[in-house]
């Protein structure tokens, strides 16, 4: 009975070997992580989801504020003017804005425009508040929604209005400006293995990839099961294209006028599609111990014999002592049904405890990465439980870096890359750099160039497309995979 | 020297009793609060302004969690049909709502709303989720920025877009969705007395000033200084109105179809105006300890002594360790400079430390809600400094109370009412429960029905306004306040 029901719950979550979109759209909506809004293309974040998401926010502003930054927040209306101000930023975020007519029963004089991202109003705060090189650095991080406009949409990967970070900074010099712009990407990198157990690759976007107004972006990316690559957090050096359009000018030690040199970076719930693409499984998703809001469910099995409920109170309390986030399950269900609604929302470890445990001072504890059972006593539950997640956590990381590492396929050709790509892997090249061979591997490949990794070391002698020879030091060498 | 500087530094601010609203706005422009933003009628929080709201939320969450209550987060654009699902409620915002008529480069083919509350978009959500009474209750909350586009406005008190949270429960009986919303009405204002130190009267609003589409409002309203009331926070029983419009059905025990009873409730940044307008003075703001960014600033005398500023550094480590947030202040400025600038950052302890105190195994702490100055021990400082911030919580709230109890007036006619809110005080007294009294003690004496506190004990006979005899049991106990 409890193995029918079994099979009858997978069933509601499409086959990810067959059909990966479908399979990530039923684990989304069926783990109760997110639904689709009124509005096309909007999500509505369930608390499944958002107490992720809270976690991220907690695990990063630890990490910001250890490098200066401060929490703030700006309006989210922006005059449609300030978008102009920098040539690139609007020919890249124009095309998507969400625009307010009418405000207050009045037509408004100027038009408004929902932030796509906040670099125009926050230039022109800056403008006021940076007078003198005493003023800098200005580190500012703000938590908000952001609009962009999307034909195409998909809970978490790509919805009109998202939740996200962005990160803002101004300094003196334009070393200061790229030291924070890689700081901050070395801060992504490794809240991505440590916290959400996922191997980032992380790199360089070419000039087509890269934000509209910056002068350089670093990316992480990641990669889904099914071989694609997710960007999960850009990084922008902005030189001083902002301080020029926004007139930020601070007197320096010199008592001249200078314009600071600026960054600016983010990530957003995108991370959790993240998450559930990199982890999950046929079962449903699988969630790393830190973020996990649920790290151990505790299902007792004969609930109704006597002492049982009881004794896995104790455990519930005693685990809970220790800071461990746990869920008593109780509700009047077979533990079978339970064990398949755990697993499809991932929750890291389930204990089991029955009579007969209880009789034995044991349980049974059971790991989502692994689907180990094994009997445990349960004096020293608390500490047994502890090292199990930290265990949990460390291995999908290396799972993951295993699927990645072993999915990454040098290539010195189109149709080796290819054949890589539509096998599920990313490849690794040697490019030119000319735009034109980037947007025929595009469209021959439908793989995009994903970044271009800090060790350039020469992994071929020529472009991968053009076939152009490359002299020691000439050209790239750059990931290309389908990406979302 | 240093005693001109006070001066001069205090002059910044416009005299509070003189001019309360531009003492107000000097307070939180120059304390680094908060900035205008480019739109009008909107502000930019700044990371001061910002860590208070950070620890209002982490100081709700705990609390709501307590009741049951999980974030989630809904999209902010909602379909203008939508609002005008609920007769009251379109009437109450459709004034007030900023419109987005295109996105994408396109008109819309639907007008969208910006929120100024999730009341509709949520309901539609929760006809799609209720279905059966096992679904019940359904506690949600979200933090969130709201839109309603005010002609005046005043940062914190009244924006365009502010922050705030909104939660929003379903369940399965009215009994159950009063309780909840009293509940609620309990925790803010537990919250307000314990972590804001603001005594808040508690109580009904009147039909009149009740929320747009609720059957009850409750209120807790703070005295500011200048003897106006800040509706601070309020909480509705929405009954089955917003079901009815939303279509919100749920098969109940008994196998019949019913609708669930609502409550929804918030609090928003302006509890942040409500900080400084209730515990400020004449040298600017002052934070009880609880929700100040800084507990304590450590300003070195004779910095450039040999070892002043280790022995400072020593100590800020000292109380950092047991939890306190903490600055040391070791900017090339006078300290004379520093007290005045860390005074009107209203900072609730400073602690003075020079080359003769360290020679004395000692310090100087100064209190800013009572400008005591006491030399302590440097052993066992931090229990000191612990033990005085905790004083300093409660005597805030002491001082806040006294201050409030001796300013409400009981009053018997409109002409002791005028009197009494013109000389800065909240009036107590009775209503006959006519709008037509409301609206003319509005009109005659400017002061606005606040609320009517559940001690229903009269204080008095008949009606302030029309003179109405009320029997035993008719009429109300109410607080008529000027307003912000």
């Amino acid at each position: 009975m409890a193995e029918q029901k079994n099979q009858q719950f997978v069933k509601e979550i499409a086959d990810m070997t067959v059909d990966f979109p479908q399979w990530f759209t039923d684990v989304v909506i069926k783990t109760g992580m997110v639904d689709y809004g009124p509005v096309k293309g909007t999500m509505v974040i369930r608390p499944y989801g958002y107490a992720i998401w809270e976690r991220i926010q907690q695990e990063l502003n630890v990490r910001f504020a250890a490098h200066g930054v401060e929490n703030a927040y700006f309006p989210m209306f922006i005059p449609y003017s300030y978008l102009t101000k920098e040539a690139e930023h609007v020919e890249g975020f124009a095309p998507e804005v969400a625009v307010v007519t009418h405000a207050g029963g009045e037509e408004l004089s100027e038009k408004l425009v929902v932030r796509p991202t906040s670099e125009t109003i926050i230039g022109k705060m800056f403008s006021k508040w940076i007078q003198s090189y005493r003023d800098l650095p200005v580190r500012i991080n703000q938590w908000a929604n952001v609009v962009r406009w999307e034909k195409t949409t998909r809970p978490f990967l790509r919805t009109s209005e998202f939740l996200w970070q962005e990160g803002h900074t101004a300094h003196r010099t334009e070393e200061e400006a790229v030291e924070m712009t890689l700081d901050i990407l070395r801060v992504y990198e490794e809240f991505a293995a440590n916290v959400l157990a996922i191997p980032m690759l992380v790199g360089k976007k070419t000039e087509k990839e890269k934000f509209a107004g910056a002068l350089a972006t670093y990316t992480i990316e990641a990669m889904m099961l099914d071989g694609k690559s997710l960007q999960s957090g850009t990084s922008h050096h902005l030189g001083q294209n902002f301080a020029k359009a926004f007139d930020i000018r601070f007197l320096d030690k010199d008592g001249t006028l200078h314009l600071p040199y600026q960054s600016s970076w983010g990530v957003s719930t995108r991370l959790i599609g993240a998450l559930v693409m990199a982890h999950g499984d046929q079962r449903g998703l699988a969630l790393p111990p830190k973020v996990a809001p649920k790290q151990v469910v505790i299902v007792p099995v004969a609930a109704h014999k006597p002492g049982v409920i009881e004794r896995a109170s104790a455990l519930a309390d005693e685990l809970r002592l220790k800071g461990v986030r746990v869920e008593l399950d109780a509700r009047d269900q077979s533990p079978g049904w339970k064990f398949n609604e755990w697993e499809m929302k991932g929750v890291p470890l389930r204990i089991e405890l029955g009579p007969r445990d209880i009789e034995n001072n044991a349980c049974v504890t059971v790991r989502r990465d692994t689907h180990d059972k094994t009997v445990q006593s349960l004096d020293g539950i608390a500490e047994t439980v502890l090292a199990l997640l930290d265990e949990i956590q460390a291995n999908m990381l290396e799972k993951a870096r295993n699927f990645r590492d072993s999915h990454i396929v040098t290539v010195s050709n189109v149709d080796e890359l290819k054949e890589a790509v539509d096998n599920g892997n990313f490849t690794k090249t040697m490019w030119c750099g000319m735009r034109a061979c980037e947007d025929k591997i595009k469209e021959l490949t439908a793989a995009s160039s994903r970044c271009m990794p800090f060790d350039q070391t020469p992994v071929g002698e020529k472009c991968v497309c053009c076939g152009k020879p490359l002299a020691s030091g000439e050209g790239h060498v750059i990931y290309f995979a389908k990406a979302y």
